[in-house]
């Protein structure tokens, strides 16, 4: 994808509404590679992706109300007040990045939508929340999901890429591939370790 | 403040439309003492931050377009590909969490509002941009900003917290304090190391 100039930051989000699903997300993505590749902070990173993902549904009319990052605690660098469990596996995400309305702190690893999609380094659409068993509500209007790892070039799950739709069955193949594009992006173009 | 218990945390920003200014940012700030209280994690609070106060603002009708943070990149932990000058002062200022269209991702300490902020340590309040020597404009639209430091418990800098609005003169006396209460609760509240 091409190099993109911005006048402004902001208007890496502003999207032709004239133009097909595809075509946003292509232009979302070449903002992304633009915006990550003189910046490998993760935070930094992790914050223009939700803004990006945000304003490319708003553009779409889709009825998302969540779109963020949750990160395994123990791999983003730091992490003073971070425990593993005592087998070694990570104990909990930790909210990173996100646009939309306040949301859990923590998830424990392996529970829940973000926290399977964590330990299975798998991505996992749920079209009915309330049928996806141990679905920890954030907010009580969420109903479908959709939630994509984060793996580093090493192959470690550094976190999961996590978007929430008010309707159900909210997103297609197309949002899916777009949604896996852009957190293979994020886990190759970050530095993880702060 | 009181303790309060969230049913579902994206309830932390339903606000009553009735009440006033002064009532919505005490719920704010409410909600903000209970979301820091269990959780350190500087990316985790500032993340929650953004959102509590953008949906703040949704409910005074204020036209926010952007509510968000910038850290100070060497005093957040980690930092591989962060520097300090020559002289020992930070480089630049990183883009944390926030809500609103894509920012501009670094920004060089003691430069534009946020800059100066974060080296004098103090708020500044600017009534319209365009009047403010080498104002950074990372959305256009922008008319007027505030910017309000954060300490950590030692009296260091550690980044600030920003908000931008549409239309100029967009922030009173009422919106500083509330400002600056939630960027000292930030600066108390936060693990900075990781």
């Amino acid at each position: 994808m091409p190099d993109k100039a911005f006048v402004h930051h902001a208007d890496a989000v502003t999207f032709a509404t004239t133009v097909d699903k595809s075509e946003i997300y292509e232009t979302a993505m070449a903002s992304a590679v633009a915006l990550f590749e003189p910046q490998r902070f993760w935070v930094t990173n992790l914050a223009n992706a939700a803004s990006l993902m945000w304003y490319a549904f708003d553009a779409l009319g889709m009825n998302v109300n969540w779109a963020g990052f949750y990160v395994v605690a123990t791999n983003v660098g730091g992490g003073n007040n971070r425990r593993d469990d005592d087998d070694g596996k990570p104990a909990e995400l930790v909210l990173g990045p996100f646009m939309g309305k306040v949301a859990c702190q923590t998830i424990v690893f392996g529970r829940g939508v973000c926290g399977t999609a964590a330990e299975t380094a798998k991505t996992v659409v749920v079209p009915d929340v309330d049928k996806f068993p141990g679905h920890i509500a954030c907010d009580g209007s969420t109903k479908s999901e959709v939630v994509v790892p984060i793996l580093d070039n090493a192959g470690t799950v550094k976190g999961v890429l996590d978007v929430d739709c008010l309707v159900m069955n909210g997103f297609d193949d197309v949002d899916v591939r777009f949604l896996e594009d852009l957190a293979g992006l994020v886990g190759r173009s970050c530095e993880w370790d702060g």
